[in-house]
């Protein structure tokens, strides 16, 4: 006699466990930490007459913008992401923006769904986090139970369009040899940003007081660490609020989407 | 009517046209800038009595001590270096030590070869160095015509048998974002000492005085930049010299043995 697998006996399993009880209304919080091993990314809903400028935007500045995947105008399904992901209703929560505010965060956008607009799923750090954790790395702001601190920089992205303003970047702390470990990992990540943009300095990008970070919150910086900075997916959502585009759709803070796509298949090498 | 090719038409006839200027004695300088492209390496020669506690080390040590190649015992030629390659004559100046101390440096060693001599190349900077400029680097010693600096550090490495000492690293300063491309590129050379060991703070390492190099020439540090150290070919050699071994030879600073083996195949990726 066989004992039957549970549903959650495969991170695949686990990550279309997650979306079932998302769709239900069962889970509507912050998915870090569901279905561990699985890509998840962040959400843009747009119009189709902006989404070919947008993806003109993400094209040129890929280490911010990374596109995981997107739908045809109109298809709130996403079939290169995972089985059966609706993008209507498969996200914890959304906003929706008007003229660059949120004027509503539902749990499913059934109600505003149209037939000209496009979902892209762009990566986020959640999977090269992951890959650190497994380098063996701590990252502080986990440690902490914390946002990641998140920064706007004097680096500008390059624009595309309506499209355009600073790069923002998150920052993790660490001593100088768990950098250089770090640096390695997260190159063989370009789908999720990637290596690192900046060590060291923050004035040098711009950044004048690293305790009040622009996003998230601040995190302990410890004597013989240096704070390091990567390009961050809230980077495309502060272009996109920049442009106060009339309607547009992202998921709400920490409510990302789940997908069947295995972080170690972003690896490069 | 063809015209043939000089000698020098590729890599390895520099290679081997270089090799034989040195042995016929019309070159005796130090190798840097020759046969571009070619591997070049730090040479120790010892008794086979002490060989294999000084293999075990650098096994121990593969940062600093990168074997790429080594002869049998008392086999003056190195075939898997490269096309007749005799050690005994194929670098432009040697050092002879006994008991610690350069007692000599002859451009040939026929008259110490022996019967239980045991050559060991190591792994140079100089590979990877051709690696960050290829890849658009500007490297600040290169610049300023000077020797690499290079420190003793406070890192032991780890000893097997009498050979023993600090990690020897060298230092290069880059603005942050170069660091990171540095950091990149280094890491595809992990048979010429790889990823640095450290950036930042010389204290950190036990490094003092980053103005006073232990071997080589300072280089000037600009605001913004910050210096990057990699584990060193001087280590082994310091750890020889520090053996007080009764009979060993190296090659004299900056006269490397030139081999058959492009730079492009150590890389691993």
């Amino acid at each position: 006699m066989t004992v039957e697998p549970r549903i959650e006996s495969s991170p695949e399993a686990a990550a279309e466990a997650a979306r079932a009880r998302i769709r239900s209304g069962a889970f509507r919080g912050p998915t870090s930490g569901l279905a561990p091993g699985m890509v998840q990314g962040n959400l843009a809903i747009l119009p189709a007459e902006a989404a070919g400028e947008f993806l003109q935007f993400c094209q040129q500045n890929p280490k911010p913008c990374p596109v995981i995947g997107m739908s045809s105008p109109g298809d709130p399904m996403l079939p290169m992401l995972g089985r059966d992901i609706d993008i209507r209703t498969d996200v914890p929560r959304y906003r929706v923006w008007r003229g660059g505010t949120v004027v509503e965060e539902p749990v499913d956008i059934h109600a505003h769904w149209r037939d000209d607009l496009v979902a892209f799923l762009l990566g986020c750090s959640f999977s090269f986090e992951e890959a650190l954790i497994a380098g063996g790395l701590r990252i502080r702001h986990i440690d902490q139970g914390r946002n990641v601190p998140m920064y706007k920089t004097s680096v500008a992205t390059s624009p595309a369009g309506r499209f355009a303003g600073p790069l923002v970047v998150s920052m993790r702390p660490f001593r100088a040899a768990d950098a250089i470990r770090a640096i390695q990992i997260t190159t063989r990540f370009p789908a999720v940003h990637g290596a690192p943009v900046h060590f060291g300095d923050p004035t040098e990008i711009g950044i004048s007081d690293i305790g009040r970070p622009d996003y998230g919150e601040a995190v302990e910086i410890r004597s013989g660490e240096v704070p390091v900075f990567w390009a961050c997916g809230v980077t495309p959502q502060a272009v996109v609020e920049a442009a106060k585009l009339p309607f547009c759709i992202t998921h709400a803070p920490g409510c990302m989407l789940i997908t069947d796509i295995r972080n170690s298949t972003l690896a490069v090498m």
